[in-house]
């Protein structure tokens, strides 16, 4: 698969908020995933975990995903997600991209950035 | 000057059409430009070059510009470009994303990635 197929790969299951199946399908096992404060996380276990984490923290009332934009070896989504967090019930809309860098058939790097900070 | 300042400036002097002062204002002279087939203009000479080469072979009708996206070295900038080419009178909305990464005060790279690619 080509830089192009994942990244779209990966759009079509996280438009349908099956964020777990992409990570499995995608991610390699040495997946390194950073946040916009520059905390990583490394490995498709802990990923997963933060994956899970995030799913039990929020509800989810829509996603709008844009892309992939591609490159030779990145591509860059584009989230908004509407969700309420459960921890102090506010709603927001979370808009922020996500920067993939694609190694072989593998994503190995997630970098996440965020509107508004 | 951090990430998010340095992105809120190029992407409001961009709103503006105003390419060229972007540069001038937050580039590196060793900027490193790469475009989404991996392509490199190395310097801001050769990258100014690059942006009044571009402006002479395009008639710009709108541009939209949404961001910045920020973390801590990098932003992303997404761009819709609403252009006719020059050379084959085509008109064409061009939908593509930047990454920059900042060193200090300047932009010392940026990529460009192309949605339908």
């Amino acid at each position: 698969m080509n830089v192009s197929e994942i990244g779209q790969g990966l759009v079509d299951l996280c438009r349908e908020g099956k964020f777990d199946e992409a990570m499995a399908a995608y991610y390699a096992e040495g997946i390194v995933s950073v946040e916009g404060d520059g905390s990583e996380v490394v490995g498709l276990v802990a990923c997963e975990a933060k994956g899970a984490d995030w799913i039990a923290n929020h509800e989810v009332h829509g996603i709008e995903v844009e892309g992939p934009f591609c490159g030779v070896n990145q591509f860059v989504v584009r989230f908004k997600l509407d969700v309420t967090m459960k921890s102090n019930g506010q709603r927001i809309v979370a808009d922020e991209v996500g920067i993939y860098t694609v190694e072989g058939d593998k994503i190995v790097r997630e970098v996440f950035l965020f509107a508004g900070m």
